[in-house]
């Protein structure tokens, strides 16, 4: 693992390091002085001494590297698929969401339509009307993914008789639900007829399935499944074809054996594959669940401000930093910038929502933009904006993943562990790259686009932190 | 379509053009001008006198616009796998091959061992050394895959029994046998018990299990496939891990639906699944194909020096241009140079052979690596090496294909359509990469490498252009 990013600014002699100094750095670039542009701006004046405590914190260093060390060590696997009744815990009428908690008098819209579908597909209710009343009465318990070794994609619910993949690094778990596809969706707060259909079929045929291959096949190397996609592509959030493809190709021979001992019909094996054919995000969800793993084994480390979890609920962005446990700190979520299907528009898109930025705080998504220019067609910007993005978020990151490199950089690491401090520091929130949901319950996916967190959450982190710290 | 290269040469204002003169370049450069080198070199004096020929041919500009634009407009679609035997006219006891013509005398190893392995699998030889006396004595006829609307990849033997690919563009076919995997295979010359027992498994499983999944599915659409495999890191020619995902995802479930229906059974289809999840080469032979049909499209203008052909026999490396109809220009095969398998090194490589440079004659292969810099760790090389090859083959080629393009460049088409002319006139002849057969009979694969054709090929064909040009 490489170190830090001081040894990259120096990498290239010789040149001028510019650092919050755009116009200098122009007007050396128009002699053709080669630069390197630090894009800096002063921290906010608020957070001025909690930033001088942080920096200032002996420990700070070390428990950064061993936080990032412990991250590249991890080497998940997909080891199963089972009912989230088996696997997360939850209690009569309890369902699972996305992001730091939240109460449904707080949700939006997508939230609570997915609540709503989820309801009606356990059969808590008959009508969205039903369902709607039993929650808004507090009938339903929400609890995060994150707090029950799962990660969700966009409203993340999770209901106890779906299926979900499970990842292990060798000891611990993590869990994520399937993903069903694109437009009127769950997890895109969409609930019509087709939407519990669907779940009703991949609880029944799509997860069993599945299993069984798995079952026959042995554990996936999620790891370097990772490793591939990321050379073919795919940046592990809004582009996981390769991924997809790689996986089918890998489950296929084991999916058909299934059908050789009589465990199931052909039909469906059939179906099972015409269905992830028809869905080139289908890896994400395992993506994200080798993301947890890989973010988990960051957390707890005294002093460290590696952030380990970025997720958001629809209402507020939500991280978490190594150093101090189990604390959330949330701001208000940013509606996101990108393109839109059919005739939807700006108005139409909820604020950002989703665990998916988990990918993102293990260097992929947004972060691995660079090896994935196809990518600008879904979330608009330019070619040159995916490398640039890249090259951004190794200002604000402490190393460079081991195996996930980027053969357009020369095959270097995607950039990974986001530390906190850079990111108030520098004024550079990462970048994260991601799906919009409708805002009106029941609408299902409006487009994709580019966010950044509150710069708010990171700030808040370093106060804690900052209260915790060491002094030199 | 875009067109010539002057519009290239002209589109970054502004600049310096610098021809054949790097020291000049450098020091504009060293001044920060931006300029736009051409790597030029005087051509060879032989043909300053043809090259002024068939540069003043009024036709010129015209026939080889003609032949890209009917190039570009093709649409290669995968319909079928069947026998050789009824799709390419095989004679008694006669035998294709790849590149130019060539009798047995003047064999290679490799093509010589890939002959022996095609009399024992089809049975006109109890031993190798009885394959070889047949051979010897004249008893097997050799005819180039490129005269039957065929191409075959390394020694590129086709007979009657091994089912092969079968690729329209609406209108005229093309067909490549079924890609065996690496190592000890027939087209690169091993002719083992195991490799004739795999072609027997091949013709007897895996060609009908996917022509059965061809004719439930229809056909495929290799003109996208390709274009998407070329925004996910392949090249067409040694890397096609995205393409093969591709394909397997797409015709998986119409495989195993021929199960439903009872006309297999389950473990031949799931062994074909699991053959091609263990060769990521699998798709190279349909891209050879689709590079058959385009290619083939642009042949037949009269004045047109755009070369529609590039093969190599295993001796002789043979061109042909669209002016000139069906004659060869043929030249000594250069030995490739990369990294090698193993304990082999470069005294084991056997020149340079296999109909797969029709890849490169399309746009792919070394001209698109700037997509797939993960190539340079089968074939040698720096990462950047990848993005100055594809950069130089836009000098040498008329056009850019419409729909293969390359994210990484802005989603600029790949280099296409090759001006002989141009090659001449720069003295940069195409870039190629390829796998290394071992020179000895029986030996198969022990590299992959960078080879350029001999210059000889693209003079002799601008000498005969020449020979009937018209006076300006």
């Amino acid at each position: 693992m490489t170190a830090a990013p001081l040894d990259r600014l120096l990498a290239p002699p010789p040149a001028v390091v510019t650092v919050g100094a755009p116009p200098f750095d122009d007007a050396l670039a128009a002699q053709g002085v080669d630069t390197v542009p630090v894009d800096w701006r002063p921290p906010p004046a608020a957070s001025a001494e909690a930033v001088r405590a942080v920096a200032a914190d002996p420990r700070l260093v070390e428990a950064n590297r061993t936080a990032v060390e412990r991250m590249g060590a991890v080497r998940p696997r997909l080891v199963d698929v089972r009912p989230a009744a088996d696997l997360v815990g939850l209690g009569r009428h309890e369902l699972l969401h996305a992001g730091p908690p939240i109460a449904w008098a707080d949700a939006s819209g997508p939230l609570r339509g997915a609540v709503v579908g989820a309801c009606l597909y356990e059969g808590w209710a008959d009508t969205p009307e039903e369902a709607e009343a039993l929650a808004a009465a507090g009938g339903i318990e929400l609890s995060p993914c994150h707090d029950r070794h799962a990660v969700g994609p966009m409203a993340g619910v999770v209901s106890p008789s779906m299926p979900m993949w499970v990842l292990d690094d060798g000891g611990r778990p993590a869990y994520s639900t399937l993903n069903e596809g694109l437009g009127k969706v769950l997890r895109y707060g969409a609930f019509g007829d087709a939407v519990v259909e669907r779940l009703r079929w991949m609880e029944r045929v799509l997860g069993p399935c599945l299993a069984a291959a798995l079952q026959r096949h042995g554990p996936v190397d999620v790891g370097a499944l990772i490793a591939s996609m990321v050379a073919m592509g795919d940046e592990g959030h809004n582009r996981n074809r390769a991924g997809t493809s790689l996986l089918v190709r890998a489950l296929a021979p084991d999916l058909v054996r299934t059908i050789e001992v009589g465990l199931r019909r052909a039909d469906d094996v059939a179906d099972v594959l015409a269905f992830v054919d028809g869905n080139d995000h289908f890896l994400l969800n395992v993506v994200m669940a080798a993301g947890k793993l890989v973010a988990d084994a960051g957390a707890g480390v005294p002093g460290s401000s590696v952030v380990v979890t970025m997720a958001r609920n629809g209402t507020e962005f939500g991280i978490r930093v190594s150093g101090t446990g189990d604390r959330w700190y949330t701001a208000p979520a940013a509606v996101p910038d990108g393109l839109y299907l059919g005739g939807y528009g700006p108005d139409d898109a909820n604020p950002d929502i989703g665990d998916s930025a988990i990918t993102e705080t293990v260097g992929l998504g947004g972060f691995a933009m660079a090896g994935a220019p196809a990518i600008v067609g879904l979330v608009g910007g330019e070619v040159d904006d995916a490398r640039t993005w890249t090259e951004l978020m190794y200002q604000v990151t402490v190393a460079e993943h081991p195996t996930w490199t980027l053969p357009v950089l020369g095959f270097r690491g995607v950039p990974f562990g986001i530390d906190a401090l850079a990111v108030v520091r520098t004024g550079i929130p990462p970048i994260i790259n991601t799906g919009m949901a409708g805002r009106v319950a029941g609408t299902g996916q409006v487009g994709a686009g580019l966010v950044r967190p509150p710069l708010a959450c990171f700030t808040a982190a370093i106060e804690a932190l900052a209260g915790e710290a060491e002094a030199p």
